[in-house]
């Protein structure tokens, strides 16, 4: 299912074959926390972006429109109308990030929805209930993200329970995908690892999850207000003790720098909602770093954001046009952004697997960190 | 220029030869008043919806970015990257609508930016001015639009001064044409006429502008609160004292009912923020009138908004796709309503001109009318 076609230090070029297509890694996924891309793109837009896989959040298609009516409606590759992979996270970050009145107990979690206030209870079985519902091509295990500033025995524990918690979505899942009216007969499930920047823990979780052979695994509670250099030591600590034949998720991260240091890590996957926020916000990316499209001295600039760039939006509008877009209140402007910003981050992706495709990904990382400018190089 | 290609009745299909490409008509124009449509759409959108021609307005574009700006940088067309034709209007409709402290002097109007309260004058000599700096194919002559509860004696001096602004707009319009450094060197100009609903100063107005000869010719002041009938009656009174063989402009106008009886009664252009603003809220066109896409009956509906459409949201999403998008606040509901909407409107301004080549009009007319709701009626 997953095959590394090449390496170059811990880095990996791989593929991944899926009902929905094959991946190509890495890769970045694209972010539609509620069956869309936020900033009015449609899944026609991501077709033209470099787009390999979208992501959708579990618990916000819980609560609305409700994972039931989507898979009344045929799942949610029919109901967005993408045909190519899907990734669902599994709802507990969003439960432990968003939501208030939190109980974890061992059953799982209760909680208050953050729409209407509403008691909801989510333990493993609920989550992938939810996901094979959805029909997403890779479900995500339900776990516990502990927060950062938590003790260790804390961490250990909840690590405890997210292993036990991967057991029960184990079975559930295998349940699911054999009945009759399953939307994804063949959805995947990721198992997760976590433990904070505690280098035993991460690593004992790491063996734990692994024995399980599950056909990929993620590194979560990263991102999360520890620093980049913690980040990547806990990368370079947990990648040897998960499977090398299995893809790897990154989850949640990161910039462009965090992303070229994580490849280099061992790392296939990312997902991360900054270029589709920070497009939003007038904030574009190009391999110089970070432009602001709010910029006075854009007024009479009639250059694209970025003139290598081969997007939709370089390819007709420029600064100046984007500018008055934004000054004007005009929804587009954020639209071409986000265009441009998930356009870069798909490219950055393909950059990088040519780059390992010929053996030259060292280079390659080399050249890009050197061209950011200092505050896009953490 | 303009040549009718048929007629049946009142009824006129023709076409506009410009330096933007030929316009078919009777054709309805995609209203982008800050130089982009409201709802996210690019000009590119314009491109897969039937859209001839693009409406923007020269008030909006004076205030922000301003029309210097817009025209160091190469005119409209460049700066939104639109290659077809473009009309502008004179400003005065949005100088007499949106702003305070106006003064209406022979020389112009004195009046505050609705945007930072700045004093602004803007008399004929200056809209012509700020239309050639945006380039556009079709100039409106600046007029006033007097409220429609002004009485006689305001009406009738209104207009007289309408009409030597007129003479002053054609004087200037003639001088920016023939300048070295004017985009757009054969920019057209259009007359409007004024007259509330009297019946008298308006036909006096329509045979006193059609003495100068102009490329077209609009009517304005309709459809600022007249009832219909009465809009409909006006339209009769003043288009046989227009010249025939020039494009007759019905400003401001309207639904899809009001459009099929102004042709009827001889109108070739159309322009209304209805559509674009219906699809922000909601609110969808169909030959049966009407829908609510937050209809609760669409929850679980897969079907597209009209079966029959041929639009780019109609060929992909479903009305419960579109009605969760609203739920969920994503700025893609307002995006895929908006592209339908304005694709409803070319669409059948496309079948209008069909019916007319094949002499069945009336029979189009008769048989759309019939299929509205009541409330679409009228």
């Amino acid at each position: 299912m997953y095959r590394i076609l090449k390496t170059e230090g811990m880095a990996k070029r791989g593929e991944l074959k899926t009902v929905h297509g094959t991946l190509q890694t890495p890769l970045f996924m694209n972010v539609g926390t509620a069956a869309a891309i936020k900033g009015a793109l449609s899944t026609e837009d991501l077709n033209n972006i470099k787009c390999q896989i979208e992501l959708s959040n579990t618990y916000h298609l819980h609560l609305r429109p409700g994972d039931k009516i989507i898979k009344q409606l045929g799942g949610l590759h029919k109901f967005m109308v993408w045909d190519k992979p899907i990734l669902t996270d599994s709802g507990g970050f969003q439960v432990f990030s968003l939501t208030t009145l939190r109980k974890i107990k061992e059953e799982g979690v209760y909680f208050n929805s953050h729409i209407d206030g509403r008691k909801i209870f989510m333990g493993p079985e609920e989550s992938m209930t939810i996901q094979s519902n959805l029909g997403s091509t890779i479900a995500m295990a339900f776990d516990e993200c502990p927060p950062s500033k938590a003790d260790r025995s804390y961490i250990q524990a909840s690590v405890e329970r997210t292993t036990r918690w991967l057991e029960r979505c184990i079975k559930k899942l295998g349940e699911l995908n054999l009945l009759d009216d399953t939307i994804n007969k063949a959805q995947l499930l990721f198992g997760i690892n976590q433990g904070g920047t505690l280098k035993d823990i991460r690593i004992e979780h790491a063996k734990r999850i692994s024995e399980f052979d599950l056909p990929g695994y993620a590194i979560g509670g990263l991102a999360v207000g520890e620093s980049h250099e913690e980040m990547y030591e806990t990368i370079e600590n947990v990648v040897p003790h998960l499977p090398k034949d299995r893809p790897t998720y990154l989850m949640g991260v990161g910039t462009p720098a965090n992303i070229l240091e994580a490849v280099d890590r061992g790392i296939d996957f990312f997902d991360c909602v900054m270029p589709a926020r920070n497009g939003r916000h007038a904030n574009v990316y190009t391999n110089k770093g970070k432009l602001n499209m709010l910029n006075a001295k854009y007024e009479l600039d009639d250059t694209p954001i970025d003139d290598e760039c081969q997007c939709p939006t370089c390819k007709r509008y420029s600064k100046a046009y984007i500018r008055h877009l934004f000054k004007a209140k005009e929804m587009l402007a954020m639209r071409l952004c986000v265009i441009h910003n998930l356009y870069y981050f798909n490219n950055l992706m393909e950059e990088i697997r040519y780059a390992l495709d010929e053996g030259r990904f060292a280079q390659y990382k080399k050249m890009r960190l050197e061209g950011f400018l200092e505050n896009d190089k953490k």
